[in-house]
């Protein structure tokens, strides 16, 4: 039975026509050295080599566009740890839609540098007492601004969706299973209910940091837990429960959520940056750190993963080499 | 009037057929800020993201594809700084052919580990008081191997010269110029030949390393000068001089070879890194140095960039993100 308010996969297609002109068409790649490794044939969809660093521009751009010259004209107000930040900036700044994000005060330098470059107004809050939907909702009602969620509304997850509706074109056969990182679950809802449509037989996986196992203790329970903020290294991936719209479209699709230590997402980045030659971000690796240390059913001989980000600062990628 | 020894158009489009099963068709990735920062639009040709990480085996699969048999099971012998000594080993590896690798003593340990793990003979030299070739021409007349040189020979030309026709048909319009490292002149050779042929009007600029100009004093000079060996972070263009095949190709195609500091070097694997999300060597980000410093004419509006190559030891690039 569909979920309410879930996106159908009509809406997913409709979002990949509608942001298409405004995001690349990230590659997939490959590597028999992770192959090896992973003890299975893997295929990576790059999102980190998306615009801005992230999928996040997918759904950003999807709600932008599916918005009224109305709504477009009050501007729109977001809460981000920084890739969904970054990419309301940019595709504000495209669509000339004035942007305010309501931003930890910890959060990694250059998302927020590349936040303000955009032109966006950057509001801090602090991560460990305040609470930025609370922030986001006030500054919505006084300045009459759109809030923009970073993963629960339908346009959201539809333009996450395009990302999973993009990769089967790029793939010469459907793959056994799907597997994204999961932080709200607007990425992998999006992706489930694409990949779903077009490959009714593929299984679904999340992954998360043992430490913001939110969304595995949700699916555990049947219901949304809420954790407290996690220190995951996977700053992407610090929200503390799924999302309302999001999680009963998990409950249908997803498989199974594969948890993964901070060494084990280390040591994917390391692997995708010294063998595949690609930077992914600690919260974009988190799938990639799942297959890796093998924790997908073994019976799984071709897997599509979804590396979701890139952006590192510097100084956190120094640290992350010579962990190594 | 084309230069004796030197592969043809033709012989460039025979080589990409023969290796087509062996290696990547490596993506082109283009970002809008580096073309800002660059101004001009640019295409990667993202050759880091080639087995073994570089183009290497472009040549050296070529070169293998073209011995007889007879000569297949003599072996191959070859001298190499590490990206084509990771080449030859892969590409003898999947022919079921035996080689044995002459190595700087100070050659960057992820390339010698990559080497050995393919099941080739590494044999080492010191890079400031051995003759390489020698060593190499010693150890062929010893065992009867084939010396497989790293760039000048016309299988390997023309291997390399792959690279250019794979880009031309990932491009929507030929581009007003395209630039490649320089060592050997391996590469940037075989690319102008294909890349003369496929786009007659194209400008071909070469770029070098400020500490390691032997081809630019070279085309200066209008004869091959030697330099003594430069001590440049781009380890794999320490190449003291072009070769005797390449040398003509260049004379012929080439514009002119744009130099660049070690600074802009680091500069441009930083910005690759952290931008593209993509890593880029600092011998295989020199023509990327070239373009983003602005050393090509300023009326070029349309570029291709070949990144050679993407292998870096982890302390290296840790002390590249250090300097930044």
């Amino acid at each position: 039975m569909p979920v309410p308010s879930a996106p159908t996969f009509t809406e997913v297609q409709a979002a990949a026509q509608r942001i298409q002109p405004s995001v690349h068409r990230t590659p997939v790649l490959s590597s028999r050295g992770f192959d090896e490794a992973a003890g299975a044939r893997v295929f990576f969809k790059c999102e980190n080599l998306q615009r801005m660093g992230a999928f996040k521009i997918r759904g950003a751009m999807n709600f932008l566009l599916s918005m009224t010259p109305e709504q477009r004209a009050r501007g729109v107000v977001t809460f981000s740890s920084g890739n969904h930040a970054q990419a309301v900036a940019l595709a504000a700044r495209l669509q000339g839609v004035r942007a305010t994000i309501v931003m930890p005060a910890d959060a990694p330098r250059s998302k927020l540098e590349a936040t303000r470059a955009q032109g966006a107004e950057v509001v801090f809050y602090d991560r460990l007492k305040e609470d930025r939907e609370a922030i986001g909702r006030r500054i919505a009602a006084e300045t009459g601004a759109v809030i923009l969620p970073p993963f629960d509304h339908p346009w959201t997850i539809a333009g996450q969706g395009t990302a999973a509706l993009e990769l089967a074109g790029q793939l010469d056969e459907p793959p056994q299973a799907l597997i994204a990182p999961v932080g709200g679950g607007g990425l992998l809802s999006g992706c489930s209910i694409a990949a779903k449509a077009l490959w009714p037989r593929i299984r679904i996986f999340g992954a998360e940091p043992e430490l913001a196992n939110d969304t595995y203790l949700s699916l555990q329970a049947g219901c949304r837990v809420a954790i407290p903020p996690p220190a995951t290294i996977a700053d992407g991936l610090r929200a503390t429960q799924p999302g309302e719209i999001t999680f009963p479209i998990l409950q249908q699709h997803v498989e199974g959520i594969l948890l993964v230590s901070e060494a084990e997402i280390r040591a994917a980045v390391r692997f995708l940056l010294l063998r595949l030659k690609i930077l992914v971000e600690p919260s974009g690796a988190v799938a990639a750190a799942a297959v890796l240390h093998r924790k997908l059913p073994p019976d799984l001989s071709s897997v599509a993963v979804i590396l979701s980000g890139g952006n590192v600062d510097p100084e956190a990628l120094a640290e992350i080499l010579h962990a190594g």
